[in-house]
C-alpha cells in the first residue's frame, strides 16, 4: 500500500544508494514570478535524474529468489538507466525495453550501467509486448515505470527530503506524465503536511493528465507532441486514483514554456535540466498560475539531455 | 599586502553580500583521472563568477568619500557585472569599459546589475585609454581586475571555503589569467595548509603565465587565442611576483580540451560551466597531469555562457 510509512521506509531502504539533493534558490527568479521558489534538484541525482529513488527502492525489496532471475522494464529513458544502476548494485541482471526514438544520452546512459538493451517502436503497444517476451523468456520481474507501489513509494521520498529541510511551503508543483513522482508525492506530501497544496503540472503536447482529471476517468493519449520526453506517457490507473483523491489541479505548459523555462533555469542557476524537469517552473512563465506570495516547491525531475540538440537550437515539433 | 589576514578580513566583510558556494564530487570524474576531485563551484556565486568576492571586497574597502564618486574598470566581462552588482550594493555608480567582442550573456549581466557601460576595441590599449579618461572625467576610484589588492584578496576567500570544508586537500589547481585568483588562492592555501601544491592553469593559446614563469619574468601576451574569454589578459605584476614564490607550475592546455572538459562537466555534474572555468578540468584531460591518488581542489570560476553559441557546435578559431 502506498502511504507515509511505505514512503518512509522506502527512504531508510534507498538512503544508501542515493543522494540527498540539493534545494537551490534564486532572487531573481522568484523576483520574477512573485513567489519563494524552492527546487529539489533530482538533475543532480545518481544516474542523472529522481528515477533512481525507485528503482532502488523496487530492486531491494525484492526476496533474493525474486532478484535472481533479473528485472525488467520498458522505459523511455530514465527509469532505465535507474534501473540498469540499481540491478547492478544488488548484482543481477536489466532486461531495458527503450523506444527507438530515446535520446542517445539516455541509451548511453543505459548501457554505462549494464543494461541489457532492446529498442522497439515507439509506441507503448510496442514497448509492453518487447518487454512481456522477454520476462516470459527470463523469468524477470517487471519493474513498471509508474505504476509499480515500490517505485511510486522510492519517487515520494525527494518530497520527504525537501520538506524536511523546508517544512513550511504552500505549493508543490509535480510533473506528470506516467504519474509515478506525482503518486509518491502527493501521498508524502499530504500526509506530512496537510495543508499543503500539489498541483500537477504537464506539457500540453502530452495533456491525458489533465483531461482524465477533468473527466473524472483516464483519456488515454493518442499522440503526445512534446520535447519533455520523460512526461509522453499516459497516466496509470493507481497513480490517477492517488491524483484524484490529493491533487488540486493540474495546469498544461506550451512547448515555447517549457524552452523558455528550462533556458531560464540554465541561465539562472547555472545547472543542467531537461526539458521534462523544466515543466513545473514553466507553469509560472504561462500565467496560467499565479504563486505571488506563496512558498513553492518545484522538483527538477532530471538532467539527461543530449548537449549536441539542444531544444533554442533545434526546430520545433 | 596581501596575507592570510588581508584575506580573512575580507571574507568577514564580504560574506553578507556573497554565496557560501557548495563543493561537488562525482565518482565517474574521480574514475575518469585516478585522483579525488573537489569542485569548488563558483559559477553558482552571485553575477555566475568568483568575481563577486574581490569585487565587493574592493567597494565596501573604499570610504564614503571615495565611494562617493563611484567605480570604474575595464573587464571582459565577469568582473564588470560583479562591481556593477557590488556598487549598487554600496549605492554607488559602476563606470564599465568592456571589449566589444564581450559575449552577450555577459554584456547583458552587467546592464542587469546597472553598470554603466561603455564598449571600446578589444585591445589591452583601448581598454585603459578608455578607463583612463572616465576616471579623469568623473573621479571614480579604479577597481583593476586584477592587480587591485582587495580584489586579490577577495578572490582568496573561495579556497578558505574550500580548505575549511575539505582541510587534507594535497594540490589546488586554478586557472590564470591576469591572475587575481592565482594570487589570492596561493595565498590563502600555502598560509592554511604549507604542503599543498598550487598548479596554475591556462589555455595554450593565451601562454604568457606558462612562458613568463619560465622565463623569470613577465612575457606579455601579443594575442589570445582561446575560447576562454575569462582568461585572455597578461598577468599583472603583483600577481606574477605571487606566482613566481608560491606556485609548483604552470600547465597549459589545447583549445579541445577544454571543449572536452567543459562538456565532460556539463554532462556529468549537471552543471553550467564557462570556457575559462573548464580549464583546470582540462588539465587532466590532456595527461600532462597526473593526479594519481592524490586529492585535489579545482575552482570552477564561472557559468556564464551564450546557450546560443556553445562552443560544441561552433567552428574553431
Amino acid at each position: 500500500m502506498l502511504d507515509l510509512a511505505a514512503i518512509q521506509a522506502a527512504h531508510t531502504r534507498i538512503r544508501p544508494h542515493i543522494l540527498r539533493t540539493p534545494v537551490l534558490t534564486s532572487e531573481s527568479l522568484d523576483t520574477r514570478c512573485g513567489g519563494k521558489l524552492f527546487f529539489k534538484c533530482e538533475n543532480f541525482q545518481q544516474t542523472g535524474a529522481f528515477k533512481s529513488r525507485g528503482a532502488v527502492n523496487a530492486v531491494f525489496s525484492l526476496t533474493d529468489a525474486e532478484a535472481a532471475r533479473g528485472v525488467a522494464t520498458h522505459s523511455s529513458g530514465n527509469h532505465a538507466a535507474a534501473l540498469a544502476r540499481a540491478a547492478r548494485l544488488r548484482g543481477i541482471a536489466a532486461y531495458i525495453v527503450m523506444p527507438s526514438n530515446s535520446s542517445k544520452a539516455k541509451i548511453r546512459n543505459v548501457e554505462a550501467y549494464g543494461g541489457r538493451i532492446t529498442l522497439c517502436d515507439p509506441t507503448t503497444q510496442a514497448r509492453e509486448e518487447t518487454c512481456d517476451r522477454i520476462i516470459a523468456e527470463t523469468g524477470a520481474a517487471m519493474i513498471h515505470p509508474f505504476t509499480n507501489e515500490r517505485v511510486m513509494a522510492g519517487q515520494g521520498t525527494a518530497v520527504l527530503e525537501l520538506l524536511a529541510e523546508v517544512p513550511d511551503l504552500d505549493l508543490i508543483l509535480c510533473p506528470v506524465g506516467g504519474g509515478g513522482l506525482l503518486a509518491g508525492t502527493a501521498t508524502a506530501a499530504k500526509a506530512v503536511r496537510p495543508a499543503i497544496k500539489v498541483i500537477a503540472v504537464e506539457p500540453a503536447g502530452a495533456g491525458d493528465a489533465a483531461r482524465s482529471f477533468a473527466a473524472g476517468h483516464i483519456i488515454p493519449l493518442e499522440h503526445a507532441a512534446t520535447i519533455a520526453d520523460g512526461l509522453r506517457a499516459t497516466m496509470g490507473e493507481p497513480n490517477f486514483a492517488v491524483m484524484q483523491r490529493l491533487v488540486s489541479g493540474v495546469a498544461t505548459v506550451s512547448e515555447e514554456a517549457i524552452i523558455a523555462g528550462m533556458r531560464q533555469l540554465w541561465e539562472t542557476l547555472k545547472i543542467v535540466v531537461e526539458p521534462s524537469g523544466a515543466v513545473p517552473y514553466a507553469a509560472l512563465l504561462e500565467n496560467n498560475l499565479s504563486v505571488t506570495g506563496q512558498r513553492v516547491g518545484l522538483i527538477l525531475t532530471g538532467g539527461n539531455v543530449d548537449l549536441d540538440a539542444l531544444p533554442w537550437m533545434m526546430k520545433q515539433p
